[in-house]
């Protein structure tokens, strides 16, 4: 997505380890009708798919998964990060490793809010070695749901989490995908 | 707002500890529709405010601030909740402790995000004891931005951090108050 990627090159900023940080507009402060846009193209390319509910996970996806939502016209359900492996109550959990913070975490999700009826679509905000989707399929499978796809705002390519997702059979969506970045360059996959 | 005060009679449930769970339609499972309902009703109360910029703290405040922000039409920043209480880089953060959950943390936000020129609107889906609120407005302090008012989808009257605040002159307004709740009783203030 152009506008994406032009927002990336104008905007995010290439930090040590790997990281880019966009928080200026797509994950802590955020740019409402940018996200919207974003939104509507991951809308558009779930359009047909029956999807019945958006799958996140707390809490930069929320916003672009609500974006989405609204032009789908469907529910989102967060997962929500614990650092206790065991939890109470009727609830689904899957352990996740975050490569960003280097921590062990469990997301956990109340039962009750997907069921083998729906057809879910997961947003996140970021794709890399892509263990939170990992998680959000292990949530989605506990739940039987049907998973329709990922729709991912950045992908970062070179960390191969999405081509091992697509390679299981995973249709996964990002809207840009970086080839690889350093300090002074950053180039996408086209 | 009556469409919110009938969906909390419907779906609410009162559990032990003064707490409401709402979890099926706002703050976990999201009812997408709805939740813009709420936005455009925080949106039109505060239409000639000059809002520049909608403050909230992660996670469940998140997707109402996002609606709102697509009335106004402004981005939205939100804090993050960290239990380290030294936190490195510009930031601003603040102490709060959560009545829920019984436990301090630290409320974290990048100072690029927030400064003197900013008119903020806070927002949160829920206000009982205005701990987090007053975190909030310790950050929006800190950086110098002018508090416009606070906007709450479910004030808990009866714990009376909402009158607390509006004693000290900040305007607050919540789209439902619950003067009382009990497991088999729950009536508003109106």
């Amino acid at each position: 997505m152009e506008a994406l990627e032009q927002k990336i090159l104008t905007e995010g900023q290439v930090l040590p380890g790997n990281i880019l940080k966009v928080g200026s507009f797509l994950n802590q402060q955020i740019d409402t009708p940018f996200t919207l846009e974003l939104g509507k193209e991951i809308a558009n390319r779930f359009r047909t798919d029956g999807v019945t509910k958006i799958l996140t996970i707390e809490s930069s996806g929320i916003a672009l998964s609500f974006a989405a939502a609204v032009y789908l016209g469907v529910p989102i359900v967060f997962a929500k990060k614990s650092e206790a492996a065991n939890v109470s109550g009727r609830v689904l959990t899957a352990p996740i490793h975050s490569y960003t913070h280097g921590n062990d975490y469990t997301a956990v999700l109340p039962a009750d809010y997907l069921d083998s009826r729906d057809k879910v679509l997961l947003v996140d905000d970021f794709l890399a070695t892509g263990e939170a989707l990992n998680g959000l399929l292990a949530l989605a499978a506990q739940a039987g749901a049907e998973v329709v796809g990922c729709a991912i705002a950045i992908e970062k390519g070179f960390q191969k989490g999405g081509d091992a997702l697509r390679e299981k059979g995973v249709r996964v969506e990002s809207l840009a995908i970086i080839e690889s970045m350093g300090p002074d360059s950053l180039t996408f996959r086209r």
